[in-house]
């Protein structure tokens, strides 16, 4: 993972990419504190492709080898921050804009954040990773054939999309633009919510997300 | 403090005042992890009062005491989530909205929020307030005479506000409202930065807000 820069308490650098008015606390030491590094593992798929499922457990997961994690999920940032804005492109860009500012807070912060939106569009992606460090936006597509998604429907959304209730619903009659890069696969049709996160803890492990010697580690590393 | 509610992990409450996605990690086990409840400081005041060096030095002292926390900042937000605002009477509505949410979300994942904003409109901060658990919102209002803010000035803005460079500007020709009952105030033109985090970690101290037994508590607690 990429060092970050280390500024002083009042340095302020206002290029045209970084404007931050750094505080006291050094971003190293937060991570040396908590045991792991700050990182964004961003969940993208279909509506019932089983991202929130595969976020909670994933939550559970690492909160249980200590790590401080934040859960960002479609539903609740719609009530709260996203309340303003509706389902049309360019809100779905707003409101994916506004979830990447939050991430790279959390993410400063120290925080582990799952986040687990539909996220159709692969430049709002792409420009969330633009925004975050080199290598603290970890992709997973939670790629699941529509024709199952439309199967499973738990909130029976697709039935109202095609009956025309709901508009612009993702896979329906809007887009969905599939991860070229993306950091990890998870073919959610073939492998248990568990499998899922078995996968995304195997990649944090190996990438050093978690440190040598943090509570994950020392207990004879994540459960993966 | 209060306790948060508990749910199970697919939870919704769809009152007009709730509504959240609950995962499987409990807030109180965060908490216990923690050694501290999550918790917004809320500092308000004029520009040049004192806000982001009672911050900075209130999220370092916090850090030391091992707490979680998280700065956040007028300008560092300005440039990121609340970059489409500017500073018209409804876009500062909309900043301190955001700022408020972002809060919450920070609170809700165990984290001690510093927010150090103007702030200006009474009605924008008790909306924050209310979307808060009880006592999770402490007001800090940093209290300092306008001919200080404008005698100090070190950004020059004073200045600019003065000569009509800069519209909308607290104190010059935007309006201040002033905290009715907030939970501290330190009158920053007569007392150092560091007796003003003294004055907030008393508070932190007196309310519970560090659980006994956490590493800021057990070493002979924190240093007010």
């Amino acid at each position: 993972m990429n060092k970050k820069k280390k500024l002083d308490i009042n340095d302020k650098i206002t290029s045209q990419h970084i404007t931050w008015h750094y505080g006291k606390v050094d971003e190293d030491a937060i991570h040396k504190r908590n045991g792991h590094l700050g990182v964004v593992i961003w969940l993208t798929g279909l509506s019932a492709a089983g991202k929130s499922t595969i976020a909670v457990e994933l939550e559970y997961r690492l909160f249980n080898l200590g790590c401080q994690t934040a859960l960002l999920d479609g539903d609740n940032l719609r009530h709260g921050l996203s309340s303003d804005l509706g389902f049309s492109e360019e809100d779905r860009r707003e409101n994916i804009r506004r979830i990447g500012e939050i991430s790279k807070l959390f993410c400063r912060a120290g925080i582990i954040v799952i986040a687990s939106f539909i996220s159709p569009y692969r430049n709002d992606r792409d420009r969330v990773r633009s925004i975050l460090e080199r290598n603290d936006f970890v992709e997973v597509f939670v790629d699941c054939p529509l024709d199952v998604c439309m199967e499973r429907d738990p909130k029976g959304l697709y039935k109202k999309a095609q009956a025309g209730e709901i508009k612009n619903f993702t896979g329906i009659d809007a887009p969905y633009e599939k991860p070229l890069q993306p950091e990890i696969v998870i073919k959610s049709d073939l492998v248990t919510p568990s499998q899922s996160v078995d996968a995304i803890l195997k990649f944090i492990k190996e990438n050093n997300i978690l440190l040598s010697g943090s509570p994950g580690m020392s207990l004879g590393g994540p459960r993966i």
